[in-house]
């Protein structure tokens, strides 16, 4: 059986103001009226109902997540009680996916990206599955052909093709440099790893068990517990001990058998308040406005309020403008990653209010 | 008597978002801890006491006034009904001190200037009462040196010295294209109009009523009615019956026997956001910054907010930030002017209660 295990633990620095600590990017509905985490359930349509939708995010984010997702069965959200990067929470799942599904097939997917058409992207998930179903060992990702040389995207190189634009994997690539990827570019058989994977529950615990022992054996005793009463304590020691790890790292460049699918999807990583033009689209002066705004001589940029407190801008070009009840931030658009820096400035200062 | 007579009832609106129609740029502490109308009352000191001072300002606005001026005896505020410009607020308040005061020699000052420090300004009123007794018909002015070839200044044109510092004038000059501002500057015998003038009351009732008979006639019915049950029914009625007119125009224009003494007071008209940098100082990166703020590579920045709301910004040059409850402004400083048609948009809109 398909089952979809969602990623949803991330803090999203980057949306900083609309995004806080406790309410991270997958949270907050920023490219429409439903939120992030709740367009990647939506997307699943029938080809992964609800009950066999499985969320892992941290243990704080667990009431908000019910909450945005009351369709899903009870149990069906984890919180992980530290971060410990994706391979543990892969691996965590797919242990307790295996004891109520040992044939499970799990679709591991990022909760915080775009993605269109729906139609697409659930062909493309049955297609991969089909993949999966032909040889089992096998793991299956979804690589999105390169429209520029990103810098901040891992990279999958193909090799020979297996099928209509399948081709098993040549080799995982790290975030490049500029001038890597400009030649991963210019190759033409790089592909940006999307951060969606398929196999079989029993693979990737295969896996884990021969490239990270001690890991697998820390999620083995957290599993144990399952439906225990002593379960959250067990999750909570065990988990804290685990070295965190990227399943790119701990298992997907040193796996055999792995193919990619280039995606026919439109896929976005909405890594930044740029990606919001991208996916609101742009007014006749270039502007995506959300909430109460009035504008002279204001250019190709980003601002949001809401409907009660009014941004007036004047004679303002590539900046973002982004109010909350209790902060605002005012950026030059050519500026924005240093909102990571801010993050880590109020956290210095002890302007904890505003994380 | 030496009496102040200070003219309120400006809407300022290119303070918005800080200026509301209920709270304009004299109620606001744009340059510290105390208000400007209450900086320009105690600017006066012991040269004029609390009991010979009178504002004039908007019927609105009097609760405001007399709650940031409690020294003020009971009368001292007079709200006008409607918006006349100044020459009906001087020569009403003209007519008013004649009737306690027959001899009352008037300081007619705005309520929205920087001037320091105090001490000059208060010998500089001094010496320009010393020219009033001396000769009682004379209206004296003060000039401000020019620094640089101003257009939203009226400049007064210096005639012969009549003392140290001291000159008749030859002529009151209109607001000034730029080239003409320029040769102003470079000719060294013109001063910006401070818009502070002293004189006799009856001096200026005699120049109103042979240059403006009619607006004479009307103060003359509304001064006959003070004191009386009927006062604030005639107030409003003969009152709006006033052409508009300015001071400048309805009399200093016209007038002979006007002398202009060149202030040595620092003077400010703090006529917009760039004021407050020139007033308040700046930082090592050219910032001025009130409220809670956080910067990142951010220089020559006017930035304003609470102690409550932070403003964090990222990039950003040469702009214009503040922060209210209800709205927020952000601009380009050279783009300041459009403040005024922001104000003008919002009334458009019907959006009143940004205004």
């Amino acid at each position: 059986m398909l089952h979809a295990v969602i990623m949803a633990g991330g803090s999203g620095t980057r949306f900083w103001p609309e995004s806080r600590a406790d309410r991270p990017k997958q949270l907050l509905a920023l490219t429409g009226g439903r939120t992030m985490i709740q367009q990647t359930v939506d997307r699943l349509g029938a080809a992964i109902p609800a009950e066999r939708v499985f969320v892992v995010t941290a243990a704080r984010l667990v009431p908000a997540m019910r909450e945005q997702l009351p369709q899903l069965p009870a149990g069906a959200i984890l919180g992980e009680p530290c971060k410990r990067d994706t391979a543990p929470c892969i691996g965590l799942a797919a242990f307790l996916l295996s004891r109520r599904d040992p044939d499970a097939t799990m679709v591991v997917m990022p909760s915080d990206h775009a993605i269109e058409p729906t139609a697409v992207f659930q062909s493309a998930i049955q297609q991969a599955a089909a993949l999966v179903d032909s040889d089992p060992k096998r793991i299956v990702t979804f690589g999105i052909r390169p429209t520029y040389p990103a810098e901040s995207f891992g990279y999958i190189e193909r090799a020979e093709a297996i099928g209509p634009g399948v081709y098993n994997v040549a080799r995982f690539r790290e975030k490049p440099p500029a001038a890597v990827a400009e030649q991963y570019l210019k190759a033409g058989t790089f592909y940006w790893n999307s951060g969606i994977f398929i196999w079989k529950a029993a693979t990737i615990l295969a896996a884990l068990k021969q490239h990270q022992p001690e890991m697998f054996a820390h999620l083995q005793t957290i599993a144990a517990a399952d439906g225990k009463p002593e379960f959250t304590a067990v999750f909570e020691r065990e988990f804290a001990a685990i070295r965190g790890v990227s399943i790119d790292y701990a298992v997907m460049e040193k796996a055999e058998k792995v193919a990619v699918i280039e995606a026919l999807f439109v896929w976005d990583d909405v890594g930044s308040w740029h990606a919001i033009a991208r996916l609101r689209g742009v007014d006749a002066d270039g502007n995506t406005i959300a909430g109460k705004h009035l504008g002279l001589h204001t250019a190709n940029c980003v601002i949001r309020s809401d409907d009660e407190h009014l941004v007036v801008t004047l004679g303002l070009k590539d900046c973002i403008v982004v109010h909350t009840p209790d902060a605002t931030l005012v950026a030059d658009r050519r500026d924005e990653e240093s909102i990571r820096r801010v993050v880590k400035m109020l956290e210095e200062r002890g302007w904890s209010q505003y994380l």
